[in-house]
């Protein structure tokens, strides 16, 4: 753990005093916290930060300690010196998501009218949101174009967006193991997730903040059946199988008995320590809203009609949360706006979660793509 | 609704007065109730008898107006005069499992030793423990041998393992969309549901009975996480899609907003009327623990040596939940067993619930082996 972590800074920053941030969903934020994290140096003119976007539960703190859990930065694998978001080279900036629970504005956050945390009082948000409150943070930092916006997953998905919302300001894109609309399966498995903590008695409503009680059981549920849809069906057999545990024959009994049990009750309690419930609740249905087709009309490629962001598509062989087939959707879509774009589908048996592992064909791919992309952008080696 | 059901009977009795049901916990249940509905006539060899083994939610009312929801039967489709399983020439039974909660002995019902409910004093039991119960059922009714064992899911557990138990009693096995043993993801996903059950305070560590709550809330969402798994991702999308429930543009909340949501809502609240949580337990539980592999030495191909049984293994094509690669492992075992093996993968989009819709290969397939063993047992067309 800890080795070989780059060196980081944590910020924290007021946007949107002078315009406010504009919701989808009509209502007007007057001002937002962003929290973010930054690693390598801002060159002089400003063309070699990468914004690297995070997951449904993930944070700012991408290869930095993470202050709650005490670990290692989702990315920790991925950004650092030397490593393919190589911080000698880049100027690595990621922030905690609008609805987040990590210092940006969400759910827990309080509400500056009322003086008390939002709770459900908080508007609906959704990745163009999110992506638009990361463009007011690209402006304060003075950046014109990123070089780079890459992400996995939900990551993906504000990848795709910034470059259907500002592809001015995007000179790459690498959206990994996402799709352009979320699936009427996924859907369903959050819907699950947020009926888990809405049935759990210590959410309140959503006014659980200073009552002493937090909606941990139904949140550690949600995390379960989650984090089920994160893996393969091979890795779960690979890794687990039916192997008991701590014992070795069955105990006939409803305690976890089963390595596989005690894994996901263990990936359950953790998550609760570290994540809000609401912010759970408001990120997932962001995820849901997610729908690139019908923003434009049904037709996908319309999103990225004369695009010059060059575009690096990822998917996973084993991911069923996004399937190949519709990261491939993405590809036709760019394929049709004449972008420029290059696809791998990476073998592996990981399933989703593959994106956040030690998965060397993503890592060639992603370094490939970014090796071209600096040298076509006149960056230094 | 209820149109051409069979005439039924529905029937209760005590077995095990005399020799009690030994339980592979260890355990030994004095005498138990088994509730059991029958249609047809059985005939004068007693050589035209059908078990129909139900699946986890399942009960005996196969073909019968079920009493809670006032529904035809789970297999209306499959049970009655003409139809696969003719009422006109075979005498078809169906009981509620053991641990099951219509009328079978299972934690709801009364602990002669306490006068109370069971809860969570009932024993852990397995699939090999439900099959021992029908067993005794089959002595009852003066059965020697089933023409066929027919289950799909849990059903199709059973019908196996009625056939690697009790060989000689069973002329045909019909065990459809269902593995050998329960796979690591399949048993997080029980878990994830016992969680929802057990993390639900109504709950109250199984002790529910009689204290006018129930964890309704807990097993409404485990129902909803488990019927995710019995569709597919095709099914689903072209089901539901992005559509929008009585709505025309998006409300920006989490009310259900997307019909999939509803679908889901609908089938969880549904279901706690007509469904007892711990019963959800302990049956989910007797899944997991089943494995025909390791009760063989890990020689699938042992559990069936010698048999004479003749089988029928049927797949779905879009089953994720019990995927054909699972059913082919049954039928490579029973091909090394020198057994008499059809298989069949069916070719649709429906996912596992499959074998409880109206599904023509599927028909087509059982009524074809279903005349053919006819024929082969001499019984009267």
């Amino acid at each position: 753990m800890s080795v070989n972590l780059p060196k980081s800074d944590s910020h924290s920053v007021i946007l949107g005093t002078e315009t406010p941030l504009q919701l989808d969903c009509g209502v007007t934020l007057g001002s937002i916290s962003m929290a973010y994290c930054t690693y390598g140096t801002l060159n002089a003119d400003r063309s070699n930060a990468i914004l690297v976007c995070h997951a449904l539960t993930g944070d700012q703190f991408a290869a930095s300690r993470q202050p709650v859990t005490g670990k290692d930065g989702w990315w920790s694998m991925m950004i650092g010196p030397g490593k393919i978001l190589d911080t000698n080279r880049y100027y690595i900036v990621c922030s905690n998501v609008l609805g987040g629970c990590m210092g940006t504005t969400g759910p827990s956050e309080i509400d500056p009218k009322t003086g008390k945390p939002y709770g459900l009082t908080f508007p609906i948000i959704t990745i163009a949101d999110m992506v638009r409150a990361q463009a007011m943070l690209q402006d304060y930092l003075g950046i014109d174009s990123w070089f780079s916006v890459i992400g996995g997953s939900m990551g993906g998905m504000q990848a795709l967006q910034w470059a259907a919302a500002y592809p001015e300001r995007v000179y790459s894109a690498i959206p990994i193991a996402c799709a352009a609309r979320h699936s009427a399966q996924n859907i369903a498995f959050h819907e699950v997730g947020r009926q888990a903590v809405m049935a759990d008695p210590n959410w309140q409503g959503g006014e659980y903040y200073g009552s002493g009680r937090k909606p941990t059981s139904g949140l550690a549920v949600a995390r379960m059946a989650a984090h089920i849809t994160y893996l393969s069906e091979a890795a779960l057999h690979r890794k687990f199988g039916r192997n008991l545990q701590d014992r070795d024959s069955l105990a006939y009994g409803f305690d976890a008995e089963f390595q596989v049990e005690s894994y996901l009750r263990y990936q359950g309690i953790n998550f609760v320590d570290r994540f809000d419930a609401n912010s759970y609740l408001y990120i997932t249905r962001a995820m849901d809203y997610f729908d690139l087709f019908s923003d434009h009309g049904g037709n996908l490629a319309t999103a990225f009609e004369g695009t010059k962001t060059r575009f690096c598509v990822v998917s996973f062989s084993s991911d069923w949360l996004f399937p190949t087939s519709e990261n491939k959707q993405i590809v036709h879509a760019l394929i049709t706006a004449a972008a420029n774009v290059s696809f791998v589908e990476v073998e592996t048996d990981k399933g989703h979660d593959a994106f956040l592992l030690d998965t060397p064909d993503m890592l060639r791919t992603i370094d490939g793509f970014l090796q071209s992309t600096a040298r076509s952008r006149g960056l230094a080696e």
